[in-house]
């Protein structure tokens, strides 16, 4: 029987689960798909797709924590007789975790006793987003003793980021001790990005010039020199950079303090083991593009703002403005060396419009689309969108974390290994 | 008698005043300068400039505010015979004062009554910044009650910023109620900078496009489209953006929950009128700079980082580095249509490898300076320092926001009539 691989990504209300058959190159097989979303919100819904089997919007009960999810979707898995390659719990050798704040971690790790708990600490760091994904990783290591568990981490990418950009100037002494360095995230996204574009551009990854945009609910820029992160727009949490759904992205670092006489103090969402403060629980999951204009969907911000509709406007204006302050600087770090604009996650798959106006926003760099293509890119992994007289590409790339982990297994199963 | 003008600029620790002769044109004539320091740790001292008169380094006893020293170097001004043109109190026919933020005021304002409240009023948003001007406005209207008082701030000129780049994307009834926008401040020195670059370019005002940064122990970048503020780095207060001598600039806004327990906690400096937290005591007074190395002076950073001093270069680099994040964007914003990259303030007037550095940084964009002149711009208000192949003009420019003031009483003395 092959291997399987689960690549497994845990966020605050949903548990997603990508199933993949270990090849016999480095390319994983996609096999399945399942996503259980609304923990937070019942009843939870159950998307699951395999082949030509699709299940969408099953109403599930009594499932209320990633664990739950995760029991469910095992069961699922093993039951599904058109997924004869995962019959039984055995057959799962692999578990690959997304876990959002890797602290100083360059790259991924197997999961041990320590692992766990280091990572458990750096939650302080991040306790907002790592909370999921260890509560998933307890249960995976209970349900699957025989599989190798290894976390993923969204940081790890930006270990490369030199110290002059990575360093905040503050009291070195707290920053030591603290750990309060740019870290950034999204950088599973990143990897994905510049193997798919490396390949597509036919150029070894090593000499690879990228402004990546990451958007989505969350949102980021990546600046990638000869392959490596060279700056990115989050910092020591995900809270800094651009603007999200619910996120202020980077904003006056006093202005918590006249917003709320309490922002200091603990928000309703902390625990015992989770500090958050209210500053905290604000800027991250009251704030943003929804604070604005009442939605998270940025689609149909776009398409108000496109209509008329001014307060979708200026929140349209607001992301373009602070987008454009990223891709700015880090074309000029790349010394105007750039083999491509990149355009990534759902908001950059997805918003043609938002793409044309942050296009046009740096033109006098000598970028420019092609209309039509930008319209409709259509399926590709990594499809051109640039205009004929374009001097640097602008490319949209169907990012893919899931995969990404599940190659970074095959990639490097040899020091996987060493750990068993 | 010509009318005499007091230029006014209180910091917390200092006051300085620049006296000026009315003239039959627009521009004031410096009579005489004067500046007592340290305030905050005693022996205060004075310096004093007229012609060829000065006095530097005298030590003063019993000078601990700002009204103290205001009451000195009136009396030192009108008893000095050297100066008979302002020979009694009532030969001051105008005061203008510096005032930071000036919240929604898109221009100066003469202080009666009503102002003063208002601007008191401000002092909420900018608690380190308006204090000490406050205090002498109300020294000066108790001494000089024949004089009109007028209130010059640094966020006037930044009133043009278009709304997509002033509003922060956070709760929006919070940000009216509570007045938390972007305002921008070292407006009088940009206000100065733009006459000057007119002048020197032979180009009207309104149509001058200009990169312009003032760098000093506080620094900041503006975008000045058509004469115009178009954006600029600092926020809601002077911390946002740049680093400074003693100021972190933009950091992740969580940053400081992570920094300390007691980071919405009021800080020492704090009083019944002025709520201080220690968070913004921390980022504005003990960062920056100063916090990395040991010193506030940048040259002796910069001097020591050209020697390989491993401290200063990381904190030369970080200033470097969030200087290009600016400019670069402030660059596409202007469309690449940019009349001057300016440096002003005591570290772009006499960093001559720091405007290097940051030339260097963005050559790709068409700057380059002439080596020559960039080590030695001499003394000229206005300096150009390009080199002769490149693509834009920089420019180092002496500003004077005492002079600034001063010229726009004469301008505007109508306007300031009406209110007498």
């Amino acid at each position: 029987m092959p291997e399987i691989i689960l690549s497994i990504n845990a966020g605050s209300s949903s548990v997603k689960i990508s199933v993949y058959k270990a090849n016999e190159s480095s390319n994983p097989v996609q096999l399945a798909e399942a996503v259980i979303e609304g923990l937070t919100a019942p009843p939870a819904t159950l998307k699951y797709e395999r082949g030509d089997e699709k299940i969408k919007g099953r109403e599930l009960e009594n499932m209320n924590s990633q664990e739950d999810a995760f029991r469910f979707i095992l069961d699922h898995l093993t039951q599904d007789k058109g997924l004869p390659e995962l019959s039984k719990k055995e057959d799962i050798h692999f578990t690959c975790h997304r876990v959002v704040h890797g602290g100083d971690y360059p790259r991924s790790q197997v999961i041990d006793e320590d692992t766990y708990h280091h990572i458990e600490a750096l939650s302080d760091l991040a306790p907002l987003h790592n909370g999921p994904a260890l509560t998933i990783v307890k249960a995976v290591s209970t349900l699957l003793p025989h599989a190798t568990n290894i976390a993923y981490f969204d940081s790890s990418f930006h270990a490369t980021m030199p110290s002059h950009i990575r360093t905040y100037p503050i009291d070195p002494a707290v920053a030591q001790k603290n750990k309060l360095r740019k870290y950034g995230f999204h950088g599973i996204s990143y990897s994905f990005i510049v193997h798919a574009v490396s390949g597509h551009l036919k150029k070894p990854l090593n000499q690879l010039n990228i402004i990546a945009l990451h958007l989505g609910s969350g949102a980021s820029a990546c600046c990638i020199l000869n392959g490596q992160s060279h700056d990115t727009t989050m910092g020591l949490t995900p809270l800094a950079g651009l603007p999200g759904a619910t996120r202020s992205g980077s904003i006056d670092p006093s202005l918590m303090f006249h917003f709320t006489h309490s922002a200091g103090q603990p928000s309703r969402s902390s625990s015992a083991h989770l500090h958050i403060t209210q500053a905290e629980e604000i800027l991250n999951k009251q704030s943003g593009w929804k604070s604005l204009t009442g939605t998270t969907n940025f689609g149909d911000i776009s398409e108000k703002a496109e209509c008329g509709d001014e307060v979708c406007k200026l929140a349209f204006d607001i992301f373009v403005d602070r987008i454009v302050n990223y891709v700015a600087p880090y074309f000029v770090k790349l010394n105007g060396e750039v083999d491509a604009l990149v355009f990534a996650g759902g908001i950059g798959e997805r918003g043609a419009v938002l793409r044309r106006e942050v296009v046009d926003g740096v033109k006098c760099l000598g970028f420019e689309l092609d209309r039509e293509k930008n319209e409709k890119p259509g399926e590709g992994v990594v499809v051109d969108v640039s205009g004929k007289g374009s001097r640097y590409k602008t490319l949209v790339v169907k990012t893919d974390e899931q995969l990404e982990m599940a190659r970074g297994v095959l990639e490097e199963r040899e020091r996987f290994s060493e750990n068993e």
